[in-house]
């Protein structure tokens, strides 16, 4: 396994903030929350956790690249949601999987669902663990044995066409991994979800993640020129192309499939050339529906920046990006080709003439490396506030986001009632709490809204209480035609949601895929559609 | 029936090019190949032709749209690609559908539908009947009766979202009748697929069409923000949505499904506001490397011109854009928010660090309206090409096109052997020929490109020559890896290469898909998938 991962919290364990850093949190969370956190609860010891004995061993060709270890096992039992900290953090790991296989080869993969097929054991893909949505976690209660597939060892760029700006990479790869081979030839993926660091690229296919480019390239989907899957019927490889118009795309039955499909083993992805030139800005508002407006104007102008991210003031504050107690909308511009201060400043324009008034820059740039500036601001709290979340946790605050996208006609009205919906669930809930919203991507149809929520919450009635804010959030997303999803995935956590948003026939038609492609129902049984 | 439409030629009887225009025709292909084409065959009266009875009755409620006219079944009979127009102006209609109905409703949809399953009648979705892939046509012998479904009556833009850009549109509206509609707002879709005058939105959806956009917006996929279906088990509708992360996109299944799954009946679609800004230029190259290399060069610097046409010489020659005997690049921008020409400016400086000379522009405009540079000059020439191949036809000329995609990398080694293959193959069954080559759409990973082909053909030996260069082109196509198809779809025509190409899982998958929503197998049998 690997040692600097927390088998309970976010990330590295040497990365958890210090006890001066968490003192700071304690503090800053008792100001914004106007209540004082409980102190400190310590993980329990990996020796005490309440973690069953493995009911099944692997075949001895599998041995090899099996995992039984406890710690290990506790690592792959739970994505990182809050429900998932709460539960780590408790020791509960009753449903931790039997077996970690780690497989180094397409063979090996094939091997596992072969193995797996006869006795219906579960196989759970397993990319970085990062999912906050149940998308790896399974109780498996019905089954023999749950196998979590571990994929990261399968990490490398196999291969780079710089003249198609194209790379086949494992989808084992993690961020810094695979952003390091390809840096090798001057290339990025440029794609930085939240979980970069951990997380891989065929969690992000296997999941639509959402990327680093605001407008334009926003998931994942966008930067797959063709994939490569094992399934139990035998693998499944598409065409490398930049383009196509045969037939449905099966890359996109791909993208979203969650593991229930097939085990993706590598893709070719569209890279980029490093940004030499960049240009950004952030300007404040007053007033929200302005900030609103001027963004739908930049968005619908379609000067396409690669950030485009505005901050309602308590996000802005939370964050502690400079906003002037105002909401505040960060701009940026990378090109690799040319220098980008036209476009950016016509869109500071916008945004001045929609009520902005100019906070900071316009600066721009030429060459590699970061400013400081509240972009880079911006991106360390980005990075850094998975961890916060997981301190919080310990101290009795219920911490958690959720997203969506919906067309900008019906922004207002969502928007409102998600705030006073979830408000009144914190106030039922916790007493109190604060809710903050960013849009994360926008479109010229729409913005992709980003909400975090935080409040106290009684010891013992973390996971209900959750349930409970979670559910009066996703009820105003269906209410209102919002997404129940833009790039978290729907894992276990958003199924019931999904399934009142998708076409039924559509289930109906990905239940026969399922059948036909995995027809013992061994992957990552109950995701996207029921177990049988 | 539209009387105004030609039963066996390319859209509108008045439009067909008049004699003085096919003299000139003649003389010029005459002059490019070298041979003197045949003179003119006139088409057989609508009364003289091969077009069995029908041999099935609609239902008494279904009576009042149904139409069993000669001349609209004939024009029903086939789409308009070279062996189309051959049968047509030989007069064999033998395939003719039995019964063309025009419903008006969704729920005469359901009802055609729920009628034809019974005795398994064949349901053929029919837009403009522009295939150039065999789309349409469905020889049913092993049926009962074949049914044309002509969606063209449910044409009306139902809803328009300025705020959000959107607009919910019938599937059945052809394109100048949907912008009308349209432009009422300020609004326009800009796709303009070359049968842009007479195909349909849901056409253009079932097929993945291609569009007016050279870059960025380059299929009607990345327009469609919702669609709605009548399948044979019930309506399938998504959510409209700018962007999700919700399971695999529902619409990717839709987008490609050429009438297998279900009748396309409306979608909200991504409209743009009217652009007012423009900017043009045409750059000529001497070499045809050095072209290749600046427009990949400008592809990848991801400036997204709207127009990024690379026309070989002949190409430009035929259709007589001013080239100056050379290969020629056309580049427009446009925008509705701010002038363009850093962009233009910067991609004309790309193209002359790659040997280009400017021909023409830059020209910048404010304001709607033409300029009659050679942009114009292209798109009229574009329109009019289908008219010239339905002459040409008379004259015993065979004259068809065929398009795909590939990464750069293998760009130079397919475009040499597509041009040794078809070449030796119009040498082998025509004697002589031109064969000629287009850019129609450029990714950063490759580009679309886009051929046409021509060569005097003996009397009765058409469909068996075309046969033989089509197969060349396509063998061609498949050997390098480049799709069988960027945006004319698979149809009939495509099958053989489309099968060698897609994930075999992806068929079983589809064939699933299929079995699950169209069970009695009526909809469009042998598209995409075998018939049962």
């Amino acid at each position: 396994m690997e040692e600097d991962l927390s088998f309970w919290a976010w990330g590295r364990t040497d990365r958890y903030p210090t006890r001066a850093m968490r003192q700071g949190l304690h503090a800053q969370i008792a100001a914004f929350l106007g209540v004082q956190p409980r102190p400190e609860r310590e993980p329990p010891p990996v020796d005490t956790l309440d973690l069953p004995a493995p009911r099944i061993e692997p075949p001895p060709a599998l041995a090899g690249i099996t995992s039984t270890d406890r710690a290990d096992r506790a690592r792959h039992t739970y994505g990182r949601s809050y429900p998932d900290l709460v539960r780590g953090l408790a020791g509960d790991f009753r449903q931790a999987p039997d077996l970690i296989l780690r497989p180094e080869s397409e063979d090996q993969v094939a091997q596992v669902l072969a193995w797996a097929a006869g006795p219906g054991v579960a196989v759970i893909p397993f990319g970085g663990g990062t999912s906050v949505v149940g998308g790896v976690e399974y109780d498996g209660a019905t089954r023999p044995g749950v196998v979590s597939l571990d994929m990261t060892r399968m990490d490398r760029v196999l291969e780079v066409r710089p003249t198609s700006l194209l790379a086949r990479i494992q989808a084992g790869a993690k961020g810094p991994r695979l952003e390091a081979q390809l840096a090798e030839h001057g290339l990025t993926l440029r794609h930085y979800p939240q979980s970069f660091e951990f997380s891989t690229l065929g969690g992000w296919i296997a999941t639509r993640a959402g990327g680093h480019f605001a407008t334009v390239y926003t998931h994942i989907d966008d930067l797959v020129a063709s994939c490569r899957m094992i399934t139990p019927q035998g693998p499944w490889e598409s065409a490398r192309l930049p383009g196509s118009g045969a037939g449905p795309s099966p890359d996109r039955l791909v993208l979203g499939s969650e593991g229930t499909l097939g085990v993706i083993t590598e893709a070719w992805m569209r890279v980029f050339p490093r940004p030499t030139f960049r240009g950004r800005a952030s300007i404040r508002f007053e007033d929200w529906r302005d900030a609103v407006e001027a963004t739908r104007a930049i968005a619908q102008a379609r000067h396409f920046p690669s950030n485009c991210r505005l901050l309602d003031k308590r996000e802005a504050m939370l964050n502690m990006v400079p906003a002037n107690a105002g909401h505040v909308l960060l701009l940026g511009f990378e090109s690799a080709d040319a220098p980008v201060g036209h476009a950016l400043d016509r869109c500071i324009q916008i945004a001045k003439d929609h009520g902005g008034t100019l906070l900071d820059g316009p600066h721009l740039r030429e060459g590699e490396g970061r400013d400081g500036g509240a972009g880079d601001r911006w991106r360390e709290a980005f990075l850094q506030a998975p961890y916060l979340q997981s301190a919080l946790v310990t101290m009795g605050v219920m911490v958690d986001t959720f997203e969506t996208a919906i067309p900008w006609d019906g922004f207002e009205a969502l928007h409102d009632d998600v705030v006073r919906s979830v408000r009144a669930a914190l106030k039922e809930h916790c007493g109190t709490g604060l809710l903050t919203c960013r849009f994360t991507h926008v479109y010229p149809d729409g913005p992709a809204p980003y909400y975090t929520f935080l409040g106290p919450v009684a010891e013992g009635r973390e996971l209900q209480s959750w349930r409970a804010v979670k559910a009066a959030a996703s009820d105003a997303l269906v209410r209102h035609g919002a997404t129940i999803t833009h790039h978290h995935a729907v894992g276990r956590v958003h199924r019931p949601w999904y399934d009142q948003q998708r076409p039924e026939l559509f289930a109906e038609g990905l239940r026969a895929v399922k059948r036909t492609l995995d027809p013992a129902g061994v992957l990552n049984p109950g995701v996207l559609i029921e177990e049988r």
